[in-house]
Protein backbone atom coordinates (compact mmCIF):
# COMPACT_ATOMS: atom_id res chain seq x y z
CA UNK A 1 0.00 0.00 0.00
CA UNK A 2 1.18 3.40 -1.50
CA UNK A 3 -0.49 4.64 1.91
CA UNK A 4 1.81 3.94 4.42
CA UNK A 5 4.91 5.82 3.50
CA UNK A 6 2.99 8.86 1.68
CA UNK A 7 1.62 11.57 4.20
CA UNK A 8 -0.51 12.78 2.04
CA UNK A 9 -2.13 9.80 0.67
CA UNK A 10 -2.39 8.32 4.12
CA UNK A 11 -4.56 11.25 5.04
CA UNK A 12 -7.14 10.86 2.22
CA UNK A 13 -7.30 7.41 3.63
CA UNK A 14 -7.68 7.77 6.91
CA UNK A 15 -9.76 10.42 7.14
CA UNK A 16 -12.90 9.79 8.76
CA UNK A 17 -16.50 11.29 10.13
CA UNK A 18 -15.75 12.59 13.62
CA UNK A 19 -18.93 13.55 15.59
CA UNK A 20 -17.34 13.28 19.05
CA UNK A 21 -15.11 16.32 20.26
CA UNK A 22 -13.21 17.15 23.60
CA UNK A 23 -13.03 20.54 24.85
CA UNK A 24 -10.15 21.91 23.18
CA UNK A 25 -11.03 25.29 21.28
CA UNK A 26 -10.08 25.29 17.51
CA UNK A 27 -8.31 28.81 16.81
CA UNK A 28 -8.93 31.13 14.43
CA UNK A 29 -5.88 30.45 12.36
CA UNK A 30 -7.27 26.40 12.32
CA UNK A 31 -10.31 27.85 10.65
CA UNK A 32 -8.51 29.94 8.73
CA UNK A 33 -6.15 26.83 7.62
CA UNK A 34 -9.04 24.65 6.74
CA UNK A 35 -11.28 27.19 4.64
CA UNK A 36 -7.66 28.07 2.48
CA UNK A 37 -7.66 24.29 1.47
CA UNK A 38 -11.74 24.38 1.14
CA UNK A 39 -11.01 27.63 -1.36
CA UNK A 40 -7.94 25.49 -3.31
CA UNK A 41 -10.77 23.06 -4.71
CA UNK A 42 -11.00 22.90 -8.36
CA UNK A 43 -14.39 24.61 -10.18
CA UNK A 44 -16.26 24.88 -13.07
CA UNK A 45 -14.26 27.61 -15.35
CA UNK A 46 -12.97 28.41 -12.31
CA UNK A 47 -16.02 30.39 -10.63
CA UNK A 48 -15.15 29.81 -7.00
CA UNK A 49 -18.57 29.73 -6.15
CA UNK A 50 -18.68 28.94 -2.75
CA UNK A 51 -19.00 30.77 0.79
CA UNK A 52 -17.98 29.85 4.21
CA UNK A 53 -20.09 30.91 7.12
CA UNK A 54 -17.92 30.38 10.50
CA UNK A 55 -19.79 29.70 13.80
CA UNK A 56 -17.44 30.21 16.49
CA UNK A 57 -20.14 30.74 19.70
CA UNK A 58 -22.16 27.81 21.28
CA UNK A 59 -25.01 29.82 21.29
CA UNK A 60 -25.77 30.08 17.42
CA UNK A 61 -24.71 25.84 17.41
CA UNK A 62 -27.11 25.19 20.11
CA UNK A 63 -29.65 27.20 17.93
CA UNK A 64 -28.91 25.34 14.62
CA UNK A 65 -28.90 22.15 17.05
CA UNK A 66 -31.91 22.67 18.29
CA UNK A 67 -33.79 23.42 14.70
CA UNK A 68 -32.05 21.04 13.05
CA UNK A 69 -33.25 17.14 12.99
CA UNK A 70 -29.73 15.73 12.64
CA UNK A 71 -26.00 16.44 13.73
CA UNK A 72 -27.49 17.76 17.13
CA UNK A 73 -24.54 16.16 19.44
CA UNK A 74 -22.02 16.75 16.90
CA UNK A 75 -22.75 20.45 16.68
CA UNK A 76 -23.38 20.85 20.42
CA UNK A 77 -20.07 19.06 20.98
CA UNK A 78 -18.07 20.58 18.63
CA UNK A 79 -15.92 23.86 18.81
CA UNK A 80 -16.94 25.56 15.93
CA UNK A 81 -18.86 24.81 13.00
CA UNK A 82 -18.74 26.03 9.11
CA UNK A 83 -21.67 26.17 6.72
CA UNK A 84 -20.41 25.98 3.14
CA UNK A 85 -22.75 27.65 0.76
CA UNK A 86 -23.30 27.96 -2.80
CA UNK A 87 -22.85 32.14 -3.87
CA UNK A 88 -25.39 32.58 -6.07
CA UNK A 89 -23.63 35.74 -8.07
CA UNK A 90 -21.04 32.96 -9.04
CA UNK A 91 -23.25 30.41 -10.67
CA UNK A 92 -23.42 29.77 -14.35
CA UNK A 93 -26.02 31.93 -16.52
CA UNK A 94 -26.94 28.64 -18.29
CA UNK A 95 -29.59 27.27 -16.41
CA UNK A 96 -28.13 23.42 -17.82
CA UNK A 97 -24.98 24.21 -15.93
CA UNK A 98 -26.08 26.29 -13.22
CA UNK A 99 -25.66 22.75 -11.03
CA UNK A 100 -21.84 22.79 -11.29
CA UNK A 101 -21.94 25.02 -7.80
CA UNK A 102 -23.25 21.71 -6.10
CA UNK A 103 -20.37 19.78 -7.71
CA UNK A 104 -17.36 22.87 -7.05
CA UNK A 105 -19.00 23.24 -3.33
CA UNK A 106 -18.51 19.45 -2.56
CA UNK A 107 -15.28 19.46 -3.80
CA UNK A 108 -13.90 22.50 -1.01
CA UNK A 109 -16.09 20.51 1.59
CA UNK A 110 -13.90 17.60 1.09
CA UNK A 111 -10.56 19.70 1.03
CA UNK A 112 -11.81 21.28 4.30
CA UNK A 113 -12.66 17.74 6.28
CA UNK A 114 -9.21 16.88 4.65
CA UNK A 115 -7.54 19.63 6.14
CA UNK A 116 -8.90 19.31 9.34
CA UNK A 117 -7.40 15.66 9.73
CA UNK A 118 -4.17 16.97 8.77
CA UNK A 119 -4.13 19.28 10.84
CA UNK A 120 -5.05 16.93 14.01
CA UNK A 121 -8.89 18.00 14.03
CA UNK A 122 -12.10 16.42 13.62
CA UNK A 123 -15.24 16.87 11.63
CA UNK A 124 -18.18 15.81 9.89
CA UNK A 125 -20.19 16.55 6.76
CA UNK A 126 -23.66 17.09 7.59
CA UNK A 127 -25.86 17.65 4.93
CA UNK A 128 -28.42 19.91 3.99
CA UNK A 129 -28.94 21.02 -0.22
CA UNK A 130 -31.15 19.48 -2.19
CA UNK A 131 -33.64 18.47 0.91
CA UNK A 132 -35.63 22.08 1.25
CA UNK A 133 -37.02 21.25 4.72
CA UNK A 134 -32.99 21.69 5.94
CA UNK A 135 -32.08 24.33 3.91
CA UNK A 136 -35.10 26.60 5.04
CA UNK A 137 -34.11 25.52 8.82
CA UNK A 138 -31.15 26.38 8.19
CA UNK A 139 -31.92 29.83 7.06
CA UNK A 140 -33.82 30.29 9.75
CA UNK A 141 -31.52 29.47 12.09
CA UNK A 142 -28.69 31.46 10.36
CA UNK A 143 -30.02 34.54 8.44
CA UNK A 144 -28.35 33.43 5.52
CA UNK A 145 -30.19 34.78 2.70
CA UNK A 146 -31.34 34.16 -0.68
CA UNK A 147 -27.80 35.04 -2.26
CA UNK A 148 -26.63 32.11 -0.63
CA UNK A 149 -27.61 27.81 -0.92
CA UNK A 150 -26.19 26.34 2.51
CA UNK A 151 -25.31 23.25 0.86
CA UNK A 152 -23.55 21.57 4.20
CA UNK A 153 -22.39 22.16 7.90
CA UNK A 154 -19.58 20.61 9.08
CA UNK A 155 -18.88 20.68 13.26
CA UNK A 156 -15.34 20.99 13.79
CA UNK A 157 -13.75 19.95 16.88
CA UNK A 158 -10.69 18.08 18.32
CA UNK A 159 -11.20 14.34 18.13
CA UNK A 160 -12.25 12.17 21.21
CA UNK A 161 -11.85 8.81 21.12
CA UNK A 162 -10.66 6.11 18.90
CA UNK A 163 -12.09 6.87 14.98
CA UNK A 164 -11.29 3.82 12.86
CA UNK A 165 -11.44 4.96 8.92
CA UNK A 166 -13.69 2.62 7.54
CA UNK A 167 -12.02 0.72 4.33
CA UNK A 168 -14.48 0.91 1.61
CA UNK A 169 -12.45 -0.40 -1.19
CA UNK A 170 -14.33 -2.28 -3.47
CA UNK A 171 -13.11 -3.57 -6.74
CA UNK A 172 -16.76 -4.61 -7.73
CA UNK A 173 -17.41 -0.82 -8.27
CA UNK A 174 -14.53 -0.10 -10.88
CA UNK A 175 -15.02 -1.52 -14.66
CA UNK A 176 -12.14 -1.32 -17.16
CA UNK A 177 -13.82 0.00 -20.54
CA UNK A 178 -11.07 -1.71 -22.42
CA UNK B 1 1.51 28.88 6.47
CA UNK B 2 0.91 25.79 8.24
CA UNK B 3 1.19 23.71 4.90
CA UNK B 4 4.92 24.03 4.56
CA UNK B 5 5.55 21.89 6.72
CA UNK B 6 2.30 19.64 7.15
CA UNK B 7 2.93 17.18 3.82
CA UNK B 8 -0.71 16.69 3.75
CA UNK B 9 -1.87 20.17 3.96
CA UNK B 10 0.82 21.32 1.11
CA UNK B 11 -0.75 18.54 -0.99
CA UNK B 12 -3.92 20.35 -1.10
CA UNK B 13 -2.34 23.27 -1.60
CA UNK B 14 -0.20 22.89 -4.17
CA UNK B 15 -2.88 20.31 -6.34
CA UNK B 16 -3.87 22.26 -9.54
CA UNK B 17 -4.95 21.45 -12.78
CA UNK B 18 -2.94 19.17 -14.80
CA UNK B 19 -3.90 19.54 -18.97
CA UNK B 20 -0.07 18.48 -20.05
CA UNK B 21 1.37 15.35 -19.57
CA UNK B 22 4.63 13.24 -20.99
CA UNK B 23 4.56 9.74 -22.61
CA UNK B 24 5.09 8.28 -19.46
CA UNK B 25 2.50 4.99 -18.46
CA UNK B 26 0.16 5.44 -16.06
CA UNK B 27 0.44 1.64 -14.23
CA UNK B 28 -2.76 -0.47 -13.17
CA UNK B 29 -1.14 0.25 -9.32
CA UNK B 30 -1.32 3.86 -9.47
CA UNK B 31 -4.94 3.47 -11.11
CA UNK B 32 -6.08 1.40 -7.97
CA UNK B 33 -4.51 4.06 -5.85
CA UNK B 34 -6.33 6.79 -6.96
CA UNK B 35 -9.61 4.41 -7.00
CA UNK B 36 -9.00 3.60 -3.55
CA UNK B 37 -8.41 7.21 -2.56
CA UNK B 38 -11.76 8.55 -4.50
CA UNK B 39 -13.76 5.50 -2.08
CA UNK B 40 -12.47 6.68 0.80
CA UNK B 41 -14.70 9.87 0.90
CA UNK B 42 -17.93 10.38 2.66
CA UNK B 43 -21.58 9.87 1.09
CA UNK B 44 -24.53 10.41 2.80
CA UNK B 45 -25.67 7.41 4.81
CA UNK B 46 -22.65 5.82 3.86
CA UNK B 47 -24.21 4.94 0.26
CA UNK B 48 -21.13 5.24 -2.09
CA UNK B 49 -22.76 6.02 -4.77
CA UNK B 50 -20.22 5.82 -7.37
CA UNK B 51 -18.63 3.70 -9.52
CA UNK B 52 -15.30 4.12 -11.60
CA UNK B 53 -15.25 3.06 -15.50
CA UNK B 54 -11.01 3.27 -16.49
CA UNK B 55 -10.66 4.05 -19.80
CA UNK B 56 -6.51 2.89 -20.21
CA UNK B 57 -6.05 2.57 -24.35
CA UNK B 58 -5.64 5.71 -26.65
CA UNK B 59 -8.56 4.33 -29.12
CA UNK B 60 -11.36 5.00 -26.49
CA UNK B 61 -9.98 8.39 -25.00
CA UNK B 62 -9.70 8.81 -29.03
CA UNK B 63 -13.55 8.25 -29.55
CA UNK B 64 -14.43 10.29 -26.13
CA UNK B 65 -12.23 13.23 -27.34
CA UNK B 66 -13.81 13.45 -30.88
CA UNK B 67 -17.60 13.53 -29.70
CA UNK B 68 -17.18 15.97 -26.57
CA UNK B 69 -16.80 19.14 -27.08
CA UNK B 70 -13.74 19.64 -24.44
CA UNK B 71 -11.15 18.11 -23.08
CA UNK B 72 -10.17 17.22 -26.55
CA UNK B 73 -6.22 17.94 -25.99
CA UNK B 74 -6.03 16.42 -21.98
CA UNK B 75 -7.66 12.66 -22.87
CA UNK B 76 -5.37 12.45 -26.07
CA UNK B 77 -2.00 13.23 -24.36
CA UNK B 78 -3.32 11.50 -21.39
CA UNK B 79 -1.98 7.54 -20.65
CA UNK B 80 -5.52 6.71 -18.87
CA UNK B 81 -9.11 8.65 -17.70
CA UNK B 82 -11.34 7.56 -15.34
CA UNK B 83 -15.07 8.53 -15.26
CA UNK B 84 -16.84 8.80 -12.45
CA UNK B 85 -20.13 7.59 -12.55
CA UNK B 86 -23.13 8.14 -10.03
CA UNK B 87 -24.77 4.33 -9.22
CA UNK B 88 -28.36 4.53 -9.70
CA UNK B 89 -28.89 1.35 -7.44
CA UNK B 90 -27.24 3.13 -4.69
CA UNK B 91 -29.01 6.68 -4.93
CA UNK B 92 -31.63 7.67 -2.43
CA UNK B 93 -35.48 6.71 -3.41
CA UNK B 94 -36.46 9.90 -1.69
CA UNK B 95 -36.83 12.32 -4.64
CA UNK B 96 -36.03 15.02 -2.03
CA UNK B 97 -32.63 13.23 -1.06
CA UNK B 98 -31.78 11.56 -4.80
CA UNK B 99 -29.13 14.35 -5.74
CA UNK B 100 -26.84 13.62 -2.26
CA UNK B 101 -25.49 11.14 -5.39
CA UNK B 102 -23.68 14.52 -6.99
CA UNK B 103 -22.17 15.33 -3.51
CA UNK B 104 -20.78 12.29 -2.91
CA UNK B 105 -18.89 11.80 -6.08
CA UNK B 106 -17.95 15.21 -5.96
CA UNK B 107 -16.02 14.16 -3.11
CA UNK B 108 -14.82 10.94 -4.63
CA UNK B 109 -13.39 13.36 -7.47
CA UNK B 110 -11.58 15.24 -4.86
CA UNK B 111 -9.96 12.50 -3.27
CA UNK B 112 -8.79 11.11 -6.31
CA UNK B 113 -7.53 14.32 -8.08
CA UNK B 114 -5.52 14.63 -4.73
CA UNK B 115 -3.87 11.30 -4.66
CA UNK B 116 -3.05 11.25 -8.56
CA UNK B 117 -1.04 14.49 -7.01
CA UNK B 118 0.38 13.11 -3.90
CA UNK B 119 1.70 10.18 -5.87
CA UNK B 120 3.24 12.55 -9.01
CA UNK B 121 0.64 12.28 -11.69
CA UNK B 122 -1.56 15.14 -13.28
CA UNK B 123 -5.01 15.35 -13.56
CA UNK B 124 -7.97 17.45 -14.21
CA UNK B 125 -11.49 17.16 -13.83
CA UNK B 126 -13.38 17.54 -17.01
CA UNK B 127 -17.44 18.05 -16.05
CA UNK B 128 -20.32 16.02 -17.94
CA UNK B 129 -22.99 16.11 -15.24
CA UNK B 130 -25.75 18.10 -15.22
CA UNK B 131 -25.30 18.77 -18.73
CA UNK B 132 -27.22 16.40 -21.24
CA UNK B 133 -25.59 17.03 -24.23
CA UNK B 134 -22.02 15.71 -22.44
CA UNK B 135 -24.02 13.46 -20.80
CA UNK B 136 -25.20 12.22 -23.98
CA UNK B 137 -22.27 12.06 -26.02
CA UNK B 138 -20.09 10.24 -23.10
CA UNK B 139 -23.22 7.52 -23.09
CA UNK B 140 -22.79 7.34 -26.66
CA UNK B 141 -19.01 6.85 -26.77
CA UNK B 142 -18.11 4.64 -23.96
CA UNK B 143 -21.66 2.32 -23.61
CA UNK B 144 -22.45 3.51 -20.20
CA UNK B 145 -26.00 2.48 -19.83
CA UNK B 146 -29.15 4.16 -17.94
CA UNK B 147 -27.96 2.42 -14.52
CA UNK B 148 -25.50 5.14 -14.43
CA UNK B 149 -25.13 8.66 -14.82
CA UNK B 150 -21.31 9.80 -15.96
CA UNK B 151 -20.65 12.94 -13.76
CA UNK B 152 -17.08 13.73 -15.35
CA UNK B 153 -14.32 12.48 -16.56
CA UNK B 154 -10.41 12.63 -15.53
CA UNK B 155 -7.48 12.31 -17.68
CA UNK B 156 -4.25 11.35 -15.57
CA UNK B 157 -1.08 11.17 -16.55
CA UNK B 158 3.08 12.33 -15.77
CA UNK B 159 2.66 15.70 -15.84
CA UNK B 160 4.49 17.27 -18.48
CA UNK B 161 6.24 21.22 -17.44
CA UNK B 162 5.73 23.52 -14.68
CA UNK B 163 2.28 24.08 -13.06
CA UNK B 164 1.91 26.71 -10.82
CA UNK B 165 -1.24 26.74 -8.30
CA UNK B 166 -3.54 29.24 -7.97
CA UNK B 167 -3.80 31.14 -4.90
CA UNK B 168 -7.57 31.49 -4.76
CA UNK B 169 -7.77 32.70 -1.12
CA UNK B 170 -10.17 35.79 -0.37
CA UNK B 171 -11.27 36.21 2.90
CA UNK B 172 -14.35 38.53 1.10
CA UNK B 173 -15.59 34.84 1.08
CA UNK B 174 -16.20 33.88 4.50
CA UNK B 175 -18.37 35.64 6.91
CA UNK B 176 -18.46 34.94 10.69
CA UNK B 177 -21.33 34.57 11.92
CA UNK B 178 -20.60 35.38 15.65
Amino acid sequence: MIGTDNKALENILTRTSVRSYSSGNVTDKELETVIRAAMSAPSAMNKQPWHFFVIRGAKLREAIAEMLEYGKQSLRNASAAIIIAGDKSRFFEDPEAVDYWVEDCSAAAENLLLAAHAIGLGAVWCGVYPIPSRIDQMRKATGIGDGYVPMCIIPLGHTEGDHEPKDKWDPAKVTYLD
